[in-house]
C-alpha cells in the first residue's frame, strides 16, 4: 500500500551503533536497549551479532528496534555485542544492506557495524574487485571487510589500522571478532562515538543517551583518530591513535546538535538540549525586530529552541500545534477527489493558541520546504494573524558527505532560492535562519571552530567533492 | 513475549467513535482518518462499518488505526459509515468485543459503536436472557441492538429512543442502518459528542480534532439528551430530546480536559487546551510558597499545565526530560539478573536541564503512583535538588462508571493513602494537587457545576453506584 | 494477489464436526487432532470452543488447521470441547461465519458447530427477527441458538429437542453448554456423525478417522434422529430419539462415499474404501466394451474406483498423471502472454506411462467439466492413443440443498448436456458414468434404499426444494 | 512452536536449480514456475535472481514456492533468470545460506545457483581466506564465486572453466551475469541437468517435469563436464568440455531414480517412473517365497515400485495406508501425559484392506527405521496378520558426498545393523531390500555401471572420503 512518507522533509542520519564487551551482563539484551535508546538515529532496519568466543549469532530485520526484537534476543549469546540501526528508506529490497555485515575471514569470524559515509568506497571497490574481490551489498562499509581481511598484519587491531588508514570520509566503526571488540573514529571526528564503563564491562555508542538505559557510566567520548580496542572486563581498553595523517582540528557535524542527536545527550563535551536552548536564544536576539504575541514550535523537533527563544525574548512558549502521537510512517493515500492536508495527519493548530495572534513558528531546518509551507497554511487557516518563521539553523544549500541523507542538491531549496524567495513559498510572514555566527555562539562548550559548517557553505574539511567525483567513474552498482 | 506495559499507571478511556453521511465523499476513507485523529481515545482495537443502501461492509481488527487498516478501505463502500477505536486491554480473546457491532434485524441491518459505561446493562442482559435472547459478546452495548430489535415502534429512530430510554449510565453512540445514521447522547453528557459538516454531507465523532482532519466545520455539541437523525447530505439532521426524564443539570466528564481529549480539541464550548494551561496557571497559584529554578513536565500529558504554570509563575518551563519518541507498547522483559528502571526506556532526564536545580515537576494525575516515583527518582540521580510534584487533578479516589477504567478502589493510591504519605511514596521534596475550587476555575467557558467529578469525591450525579450494585447479581459472564 | 483456485471444479462439502467429554485428557489437544483428521471436510476456516464448567474458550480463524492453531492451543482449558472446519469460499470478510457459535443465553455459556444445511433457515430468521430477535452472522446455524434460547423447558437437552424439531434439512450437530455436550443428528440421517471412546471419556465426530488418530475406539454411529447427551467420563450417554417424524427410511449422503469421506473412514457401516474399490469394479463390468492397455486415476480421489477397476478388468493399474504435492490453493496468475495449462501445476503426465496406450481415466465426478477437459488434453499431448474416461458416480444434475455446494443447477454440466455432448466438450474417446444401479451395487454393508440420490435425480427425500423455495421470499442478508 | 518433523526419516536432497534465457518470455515467471515443479527437490528456501543486462533483481525467502513469491514476481525484469529450491533444514537463522547468490564482481553483476555438494569447499575456503578473501555464508558454494572473480581471463566462461576445474565433489550449477546464463554440471554427472527449448528461447533444470509446466520441449541432458552459454534467444547454447580430467565412467545418483525425482522426469535417458516400477518387479522376483494376500505402499514414494511388485507377482494392489493431504511439516508437540502415535498424523490403515490379510507394504527405503517401525505397528493394530517390508533400494549404509543429507554414518541403521536386526526392530515379520543387482536391472535405459550407488557400498567414485577428511582440518564456521 503506498502512502505518505511524513518524514521525507526532513535531513536524514544514516546510523547508530552500540558495542558492548563484558561477560557480566546479557550482552545482546544490553545491545538491544542501547539501540532502542539510538533508534532516532536510523528506523529503516536493526541488527544485532553476538559472539562467544567462537561462534557468532547474528538477528537483524527490516523495521523498528521494537518490531525486529518482539520474539526476543535469548538465542543471542556470548559476552561481546555489536548492534547497528539505520535510516529508513524506501525499499525492502535493500534487506541485504542491513548492518552489522559479518563475514569470516582467517581470523575467523568478523562482524562489523558502520555510522558514517566513505567518500572513496567507489574507487576502493574497484580496485578490489580488479583483485578479484566480490561484493554482496552496495554498503560502502563492505569494503572495510575486505580491506581488513586482505591485511597481513599478525593482530586484528593492526590490521584494523591498516583498514581504516587506506578508507576516507567520515566514521564511527565498531568490529568485533571471536575475541575483541574494537572501536574507530575518524581523525575528523564527524560522528559521535562514546565510551561507558559497566560494573564489569564496557560500552560504546553513538550518543550517551544509550549509557543511561543500560545503566553504563559515561567515561569520555572516542577522539577523532583513535582506536578502543576491548580484550577485558575491568582493564582500561587499548587506545592508539592509528590514523597516519591527522588534520589540523576537528570537524564534529554541526546537525548532531541542531537536529539528529537526542536531547539528553552530551556529545564531544556539548550538551545537546542546551545548545539548542541557545539557538532559541540567538534566533530571538537576531529577531527582535518581531514583536509577536507568542512563539510556538514545530513538535518535536524545534521544541527546545522555541522554549529558548521564548527564555530570551520573554515571549510566551505555546504548544500551538497538537502532534498526533500515533502516526505511523505511512499512511493511506487520499483518492483523487478526496481533498486532505497530509500534514494534518500528524500536527494540527490549537485554534484558541493561535487564532488572532502574531506567531514565531520555530523549527529546526527548511531541506524542500513543502512541509514549512504546509504549516504555515494550517496556523492561518486557524486565524494566526502573522506567521514568523525562525529556524535554528542557516539555509541548507550543499550536500553532505559524510552520512547525512541530503539528496542531491537541486532538491534543497535553499541552493536554488533566496530567503525572500522560500519565505514567499512557505506564506510566511517573515522567514529568519539563525546566522552561521549565532549558530556558533550556541556552542557553549566546544570548540565552534572544530565543526563541520559543510552543509551550510560547502566548506568540506577533507576535499570530500574532488573524491567522490573521481570515485563516481567507478561505480557499478545498482543504480 | 511478555512485556512492560508503560501506560498502565495512567486511567483510560474506553473509546471513540466516528460517523459520517455522505453521497460525494469517500466514507470508508474518511471514517478512516476520523479515528486516526481519534486514536488517543483507544488503542487496542477499531472498525468501520458502511453501508451502501442494502449491504453492510465491516473491517475490524485488533491494534492501532494505521495498522488495521493497512491494506487500504477501498473495499468498504457506501455513503453511510461509523467507525471506532478501543482502549486496549491485555488479552488478544477480546477480539469478538470489538465495536462497531453490526446484526441483521428485522429492518435489515443494523451496526452501533459506542464510547461509555451503562450501569444497568448486567440487569438488561439478566432481564433479556430470560426472555430467550442470546449475546455474543462480554460489552454492554449489546443489549441496546436488542432493545431496539424488541421495539415495536415502526419508524427506527423511534425504535432507538424507546432502547436509549431503559438503558442507564454514559453514553455516546452512532447507529446505522442501511439508510440512516443516528446520533444519541446520554442526557447527563457524560462522553463528548459533536457534529460537523461538509460539503454535501454530515459528520459527528467524539471530538473536534477529527473534523480538522477531514475538512468538516464543526457545528456544535450534540446535547445531552438529543438524538440526531441522518437521512440526507444538505437538509439538516432532524433533532429529537428522546429523554422522558431530564437532569436539572449536566455531568461531563471532567478529566476530558484534565487528560484525556487531544489538546486541539474544543468540547462543550471549552478549549481542552486552554483549560490545561488555566489549571498549571492554578497549581502556581496554589503553590507560592515553592520557590523552584525550573518547571518541567511529564511529557506529553503535563506540558500544557506546565506550560500554564510557567506562565503565571515566572518561572522558567523547560524540558527536563526527553520522552523515547519510539517506545511501543511494550518491551522485552528484563531478565533476572539486568537491573533497568524500566521508566528510562520512555523518559531520560537532561542532566544539564535539571541537575542543581530546584524543580516543580508538572503531571496530570496520580493512579497508582508507581510511575511518579520513578521519574522522581530519575530526577534526583539526574542531579536535581528538589523535586516538586504538583498535579493538574484533585487525588482520584473513587471508580468511575462512565466509561473509564479506573479499575478497582483499592488499586487507587489516593483512595487509601493521605497527600503525605503518597508524596513520602513517590519520593518528591514535596507534592501538590490541584484543589477541587482551582479545577472548577479553570474551565473558562463551561459552567463548572455541570460537570463530573466522581472520581474525586464519589458524587455520582445518577446514583451510578447502586444500580451498579444491584445488577452485579446478575453478572454471568466471563469473569 | 488473485490467483488460480484448482479446488472450482469440484463439489465441496460444508463442514466437519468433533467433541469430546473427558476429565483426563487435554479436550483442546484431542480436538486439534480431531479436526487434523477430519481436514479434507472444510479448509476455509476452523474453531475450537472448550469450557471448563464456567469459562469457555474460543480460538478461530481463517485458514487450516495446521496454521489456525499454530501457536497451540495450551490456553484452551476444561473437560469439554467442540471443534469445526468449514470448507472453503472465496472471501476474508465471512471471517463472523466461523463456527463453533458461541453466545451467552440464560443456561451460561453456549457453543454450536453443525455440519449440513437447514432448508427452512430463511423462514426461521424472518419469524424470528419479526419477534425482535437479532442475528450476527449470515450462517442458517445461528437459528438454532435462538430456538434453544428461547425455548422455555428446563433441561438444555430438552430445549434442544425443542428446538430441532422446528429445524429441517441436513444437520449433524454438537452442542455444548458448561456442563453437558450434546451430540445430534437429523432423521435422514444426511451428514454422518459417530460416537467413539476414550480410556476416560468420550468423543464424537463427523467420521471415524479421527478416532484412530486421539487413539479413541469406535463404538457406533449415532442414529439418524438421535440425541445424545454426555455428562459423566464413564456412564454411557443418555440417548433419546427426539424426532416427533420419522421419515420411513434415511437417507445417507451418497457423496460422502464417492468422494468427499477419507478412505480409511466407516460411515454408517459402510466401509468407504471398499466402497470405491466396489464402484471401480462395477464401472469394469459395465464398460467391457473398452479394452484399454492401461487403467490411471485422476489423483488422489480416483485412485480407489481405478484400482478397483484393475482388479475387476485385469488391465493394469499405473501412475500416468504426476501430482504436484505442494500446490497450494492459490497460484500467481498467467500474465496474458504467458501460455499455461493451469491443471499442469498439479498434476503432469508421465509420458512413457500413457504413450501410445489406450487409457481409461477413472475420477470420481465431473462438475463443470472443465477441468477433465484439461486432463484429457494432457494425456493426448504426452501420446495417449486412447483417452476413455470412466466417472465413479452418475451425472450431477440437480442441486444439493443438504450441505454440498453444488452453486446452482446450470453451472452443472450435466444438468444442460448431453453424455455425449460432455465427452465432446472434454475431448475424450469415450465417457462413462456409472449407472445408479452400479452405484447401489457398490455399498456393500448397508441399504442402497436408504440413501440420498437427489443430486443425480432430485429426489429430494423431505421436499427440500419446496421448502428453499418458500422461504426464499424472507431472503434479506448479504447478497 | 516446537513440533514433529514427519520428514526426519527420509533422505533428502539439498537442492533444485532453473534456469531461463529468453527475449520473449516472463523469464521471472517461468522460473517461478520451473521451480514450482521442482519444489520436491527443496522446501526450506527458494530464490530468483533476474537481469535486464545492467541491474539484477532478487526474491529470496525462507519457505515453500507458494509462499515465498506469494505477491508475484512482476518486480523480477529482465531476459535472464536463475532460480533454487533448497533443502529444509531446521533453523531460520540459516535464511544467509538461501541461494541463488549473488555478488558484484570485476565483471558487474554474477549470481549462482549450485545443486550438489563440494568435497574439497573447506579446503579451498581455507586457502582464499590466506588470501584475504571473506566469506558472508557456509555454503560451499561461495567459493566458486570468489573462483570466478579470482580468474584473470577475458571471458566469463573462461573464468568460470578456470573456477570448476578447481572443485571437486557434486555440482550441477546456474551462472547468470548481466548477459549470459552459463551451465555447468561435473564430470561424473552426479546430478541431474537439462536442457529445454522455448519458442524464443532456452531454459535448465534439474528435471525435465519443470519443462512440461513452462511448455519447453525437452532437447537433452547436459553432458557431464559439459557447459553450456546462453547469449542468444535462438542460436543453440555454446557448449564445451571444461573439465582437465575425465573419469572413465559417469557416476549419477541412483537414489534420484529410487526416490528423489519426480515420476514423469526423464534423467539422463532414462524414465523415472518406469525404474520405479522395475524395482517393485524386481523386488517381486526376489521374494517369492512370501505369498501375500495384498501388497500395499507406504505413500506417495513407495507407491510405482508398489504397483510394479503387483504387475510382477499377480499380487493385487491396494491402499491399505489413506495419507493425510493436509499434514504441514510440523504439528503441536503431544504433552507429556498425551499418547499419539506421530505417524498417525500422516497415515492411517485402511483396517477393510488389512485386516485378517498378510500384507507386503513396500517403501523406498529405511534410513533411521523410526518412521517403519510404527507403520508396521499401526498396520498389526489394524489387523493385518503378517506384514512383510519390501524396500526398493539396498541397505543405506555409507554416508553421501554427493548433496545428499544422510547426516552422519552413526544415524543410518543399516551401518550397525543386520537386515534380521532391523526386521526385528521394525517389527516386521520379514524385511526385503532389493538386491544391488536388482536396483542395477532396474535401469532399463541407461548404463547400469555409470551410476553412483556409494551410499549402499561406500564406492565413492571420486575418492571424497580422503577428499573430506583432509578438508575436515581447515573447517572453522559456525558448528
Amino acid at each position: 500500500m503506498p502512502g505518505i512518507d511524513f518524514e521525507l522533509d526532513k535531513l536524514h542520519e544514516e546510523c547508530g551503533v552500540f558495542g558492548i564487551y563484558s561477560h557480566k551482563d546479557d550482552v545482546a539484551l544490553n545491545t538491544y536497549w542501547g539501540l532502542y535508546a539510538l533508534q532516532h538515529r536510523g528506523q529503516e532496519s536493526t541488527g544485532i551479532v553476538t559472539t562467544d568466543g567462537s561462534n557468532m549469532q547474528v538477528k537483524k530485520g527490516m523495521g523498528l528496534v521494537a518490531d525486529v526484537y518482539k520474539d526476543g534476543v535469548g538465542d543471542l549469546t556470548g559476552h561481546i555485542a555489536i548492534g547497528h540501526v539505520r535510516y529508513s528508506t524506501t525499499g525492502s529490497s535493500m534487506a541485504y544492506n542491513t548492518q552489522p555485515l559479518r563475514v569470516y575471514f582467517d581470523g575467523g569470524n568478523l562482524a562489523l557495524s558502520h555510522n558514517g559515509n566513505l567518500t572513496n568506497a567507489a574507487e576502493l571497490r574497484s580496485r578490489l574487485t580488479r583483485d578479484g574481490v566480490v561484493f554482496q551489498t552496495t554498503v560502502d562499509t563492505e569494503v572495510v571487510l575486505s580491506l581488513i581481511a586482505r591485511s597481513r598484519k599478525e593482530k586484528v587491531e593492526d590490521r584494523v589500522a591498516e583498514a581504516v588508514n587506506e578508507i576516507k570520509g567520515a566514521f564511527a566503526i565498531l568490529i568485533m571478532t571471536d575475541h575483541k571488540l574494537i572501536a574507530v573514529r575518524d581523525p575528523y571526528g564527524f560522528r559521535p562515538l562514546c565510551l561507558g564503563k559497566l560494573d564489569g564491562g564496557w560500552v560504546v555508542a553513538s550518543e550517551s543517551c544509550a549509557f543511561d538505559l543500560v545503566g553504563a557510566e559515561f567515561i569520555r567520548d572516542v577522539k577523532p583518530g583513535e582506536m578502543l580496542v576491548f580484550e577485558d572486563d575491568y582493564a582500561e581498553p587499548k587506545s592508539m591513535m592509528w590514523s597516519k595523517e591527522m588534520p589540523s582540528k576537528c570537524a564534529h557535524c554541526i546537525f548532531e546538535y541542531v537536529y539528529f542527536a537526542r536531547t539528553d545527550s552530551v556529545i564531544d563535551k556539548q550538551c545537546v538540549y542546551q545548545a539548542r536552548i541557545n539557538m532559541g536564544r540567538e534566533l530571538a536576539k537576531e529577531t527582535k525586530e518581531i514583536h509577536p504575541d507568542i512563539v510556538i514550535s514545530v513538535p518535536d523537533s524545534g521544541t527546545a529552541a522555541a522554549v529558548g527563544y521564548s527564555l530570551e525574548s520573554g515571549v510566551p512558549f505555546m504548544e500551538g500545534l497538537t502532534k498526533n502521537r500515533y502516526v505511523g510512517r505511512t499512511f493511506i493515500q487520499p483518492t483523487q477527489k478526496q481533498r486532505l492536508n497530509a500534514v494534518r495527519l500528524k500536527l494540527n493548530p490549537v485554534k484558541s493558541v493561535v487564532a488572532g495572534k502574531s506567531v514565531v513558528m520555530v523549527d529546526d531546518s527548511i531541506v524542500r520546504g513543502t512541509t514549512s509551507g504546509k504549516i504555515v497554511k494550517l496556523l492561518k487557516d486557524a486565524g494566526a494573524k502573522e506567521v514568523h518563521v525562525c529556524i535554528s539553523s542557516p539555509p541548507v544549500t550543499d550536500p553532505c558527505y559524510y552520512g547525512i541523507d541530503t539528496s542531491v542538491r537541486k532538491e534543497l531549496i535553499a541552493s536554488t532560492h533566496t530567503e525572500d524567495e522560500i519565505c514567499q513559498y512557505i506564506g510566511a510572514d517573515s522567514l529568519h535562519y539563525i546566522s552561521l555566527e549565532g549558530l556558533k555562539r550556541s556552542l557553549s562548550s566546544m570548540d565552534p571552530e572544530g565543526m563541520c559548517y559543510a552543509c551550510f557553505n560547502a566548506g568540506y574539511p577533507d576535499n570530500a567533492e574532488e573524491t567522490i567525483r573521481q570515485g563516481s567513474k567507478y561505480i557499478f552498482e545498482n543504480k
